[in-house]
């Protein structure tokens, strides 16, 4: 049983894998909305567009050709945020007590960014596309994810037995020196999209970034507090008796609107086993996953009969670490979309929440039976 | 002289107010744009507006008719994220391995919430306003703050000195029972605002939220490490030696780019002496505030001849503390505006940002340049 309580006042929620608190105002979406609408978006894409610098054998900005790919794509993005070479940079630290070297702190960062496609047609969205279709994907993301590993970690002997054959445009494997890959998607316009071809971004950098090294010293602490239990793991215990917030699970995974969310419905996929990273996966589990990822999109496109804007991101253990950093590590998918009420309305995480803390509008709990509804075929399959 | 270096290379800086770290791509607005375009934002609104709830003398949704104010109006906003009454609740911190109590945590937050308009014109924003139209705004934020402070603060005894008379709009004084209370504006739709008419919110709560209470922790850490100087005192007097930052100063405020800003054109308005919060102004200190916020809002709406989107917010002491809180907070007001390459193209903070750490394009050496250069009449003022 929910705290039912919960439904109707205004209350705080901790969030223990960062370490932060949010605020809960259930009452608040009957306002009324004078605000910005999105725009509708057209579900008329072509299938492939010369013009775009993702289809399969068009050229790019930086003048290289697209193979003629099927499945998979991924290259160096031709405006990364990081590069692989640069010149060495630290701030100096002067005297104990030097106001620059406090205040003014700074540190070089190198890496590669890739952006990778889902599919060579312009037009398929992950929502669009079949557990079956979404493999190839993981397969890549684990392939690039092998590619960057360092020698020295201790999931490198992993590697011989993955089984998964290289593609041809498979990235160069770069020296040893990267320290994390993020993964993610932003899907839709209103998520800073600027090609609606589907695909994702992989940033690698030489250094731990916030958000995922906020995470691992949750866990960290939290193991050494709970005799080595996993804060996942216990958190997906508690949720499978509870039922309150789960959205869809298989064998290997679980959809959940946690307890702790921010965005109006955001889920998290998180592994039922401990999972450090991709290369742990069996094969089957990599199907499993990408059949999570389905269930999640085709759900998120059915809530408001919409292609639904988000971003997503996956959490796992660093490329370079110590043994302790790798176990420590608990494999998950982060899932944040920004529509609260219909397909042109989104919550808008600004000024509170900028300044003060972030602030929801609906219940976890209120969002979970909106998405458990949302099961079934395609909204735009039906249509047709 | 700036470390030239960084105009160059992919690097992280530190930010000491909050203990996070971002990531600066001083390349990276070279890429193409081929993503969401703002709605260019027509400057065609009338003086009054009939159907605006804002506006004096007409009706708002809750019934009341708001009252022919002819400076600022405050009310309790219809439709609160926090309310003054409802059931008390804690979760209940059970055995203390307890799953629940550990994973699920929850605590109930009463407050208030207020919008406060800046003038009865519905289409005067703070760039079109003097600093001394806008001294009765600051005026009235220091009154609503005196209102709602703890009786038992070591501010109170500087209320009976303030000498501002109490307008017949000011909000009820409730009770003793606010921790914080956090003054923000979200101006213009693409920062979520759903009422052009200029205004902003005052939004106080029983708990102390997320990043005021990070920078309390901060600041008291530093003055501990620091023979007791404030972290804001010495970042000022770093910058006015280094004068690569500033965009503007009077003899009261300062007006910086700060080395962490994450939004492209982020600035901070410090105090130069320690001031604690809106009730340790001298009458000259709230009118030199005032022509800050001109400042930094003119110059906005230069940058792109627009009405430049931001939110806005002020941190300052909690309006309940102990006395080496009170002593610890430090006056300053945020600016996050979202624009980057013009006035129909923004930043967006997703994928990367929100799963791995904020990322911004141009330093904020540049930033400082530009907005150096937008000082001078109000670009619509000059057409006309
Ligand atoms: O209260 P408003 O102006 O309608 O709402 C706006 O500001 C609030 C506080 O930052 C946000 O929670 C809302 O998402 C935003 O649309
Ligand atoms: O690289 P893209 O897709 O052009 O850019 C998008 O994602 C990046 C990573 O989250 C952001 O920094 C950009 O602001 C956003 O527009």
């Amino acid at each position: 049983m929910p705290e039912k309580i919960l439904d109707d006042i205004s209350h705080r929620r901790y969030n223990p894998l960062t370490d932060s608190w949010l605020l809960v105002s259930p009452h608040r979406t009957k306002r009324p909305w004078q605000g910005q609408q999105e725009a509708a978006v057209a579900n008329t894409l072509p299938e492939y567009d010369p013009k775009c610098y993702l289809c399969p054998g068009n050229p790019r900005a930086a003048g290289d050709t697209n193979p003629q790919y099927e499945k998979t794509f991924a290259f160096v993005n031709d405006y990364s945020a990081v590069k692989e070479q640069q010149p060495d940079y630290e701030s100096q630290g002067k005297a104990d007590d030097d106001l620059e070297s406090t205040l003014l702190r700074a540190t070089g960062v190198k890496g590669v960014c890739y952006v990778l496609t889902f599919s060579p047609t312009h037009c398929l969205t992950l929502a669009d596309m079949s557990g079956k279709d979404i493999l190839p994907v993981v397969e890549h993301w684990t392939r690039i994810y092998a590619n960057h590993l360092s020698a020295s970690s201790p999931l490198a002997e992993l590697i011989p037995k993955l089984n998964l054959s290289l593609g041809h445009d498979d990235a160069p494997v770069p020296k040893d020196q990267y320290r994390y890959m993020q993964i993610f998607e932003n899907k839709g316009a209103a998520m800073g999209c600027s090609n609606p071809h589907p695909h994702c971004q992989v940033w690698t950098t030489s250094t731990m970034p916030e958000e995922p090294g906020k995470e691992l010293a949750q866990m960290t602490k939290y193991r050494a507090e709970h005799d080595g239990r996993h804060l996942l793991a216990d958190y997906v215990k508690l949720e499978l008796a509870k039922e309150e917030r789960i959205v869809w699970q298989n064998d290997a995974f679980v959809v959940i609107c946690p307890w702790w969310a921010i965005w109006p419905f955001e889920v998290i996929i998180i592994a039922k086993r401990h999972i450090r990273s991709l290369l742990d996966f069996t094969d089957a589990e990599r199907l499993q996953f990408a059949d999570a990822i389905q269930e999640v999109t085709r759900r998120y496109d059915n809530l408001f009969e919409c292609n639904f804007p988000y971003s997503s991101g996956i959490h796992q253990a660093p490329l370079k670490g110590t043994q302790e950093e790798i176990d420590n590590s608990y494999f998950h998918m982060h899932f944040y979309p920004p529509l609260l009420r219909s397909a042109s309305v989104k919550k808008f995480l600004v000024g509170y929440e900028l300044m003060a803390e972030p602030q929801r509008d609906i219940t976890p709990e209120q969002a979970t039976l909106r998405l458990r509804n949302c099961a079934g075929e395609l909204y735009r399959n039906k249509l047709s």
